[in-house]
């Protein structure tokens, strides 16, 4: 199985500093605002839910296809929900909202698929540390 | 706490179809040959390990920070590897390699932040599923 790297820097104080988030071709600058308010910029709870989102929707197309139906389209959101506890700031739960169409399952085998999908796909394996929530719909 | 949002879409079966990964401005194309083999375009462990090197170097620094250094810069790369189990992939272990120049700071403190901020930053927390490992080098 392959290897993958990312990066990141940060230069400065908490408050005053900045940062850079890079993968493959990508670099997104982040900072205490646009990760803790509503500053310009991104942070890594939306690289997170892109990963869990894509991850999602791969693994039921595979889990579909394996059993021959044709999935053709999984959208996907992931909605992030931070808190903070005694340690510092906590990822509390993330919630999935996948909307699908595939051709010829039903809505029971349906559910069946993406909530299997929720438990098994490699990266709701390695958020062992939240809570995942779906809500999954046949189109 | 602020909610953040991203998405993904996936058309079509695991082998002839495709995908985007979706947060913010960024658009990102996925297939399986670039998740599983050395196929162009991106795939969830990346945005994983920017993630995970992003909130890392900048937990690293809030923990400096609180207590009065000044953190030049903190560099951080994440190596994801993957392997198979029973289930089907698995995110077996990142290793966060982390070169940083601190003010004022010595080696034995600086390593005890380091191996704090490893513990306790928000996306070692969510990565509970897996083995984080760090080096981390004061320059």
């Amino acid at each position: 199985m392959p290897v993958r790297n990312a990066s990141a820097q940060w230069n400065g104080t908490l408050k005053d500093g900045k940062g850079l988030l890079k993968f493959a071709d990508y670099e997104g600058p982040y900072t205490q605002a646009s990760r803790f308010a509503e500053g310009d910029g991104t942070n890594p709870e939306e690289l997170v839910g892109a990963a869990h989102a894509g991850c999602f929707s791969m693994f039921l197309s595979a889990l579909l296809s394996a059993d021959n139906f044709n999935p053709l389209s999984i959208e996907t959101k992931a909605t992030i929900h931070m808190d903070k506890d005694d340690i510092g700031p906590k990822i509390t739960h993330i919630d999935l909202d996948c909307k699908a169409k595939i051709e010829g399952v039903d809505e029971s085998a349906f559910q069946d698929y993406a909530t299997k999908a929720k438990k098994n796909c490699p990266i709701s394996r390695l958020y062992a540390g939240t809570e995942i929530n779906l809500k999954a719909q046949l189109l």
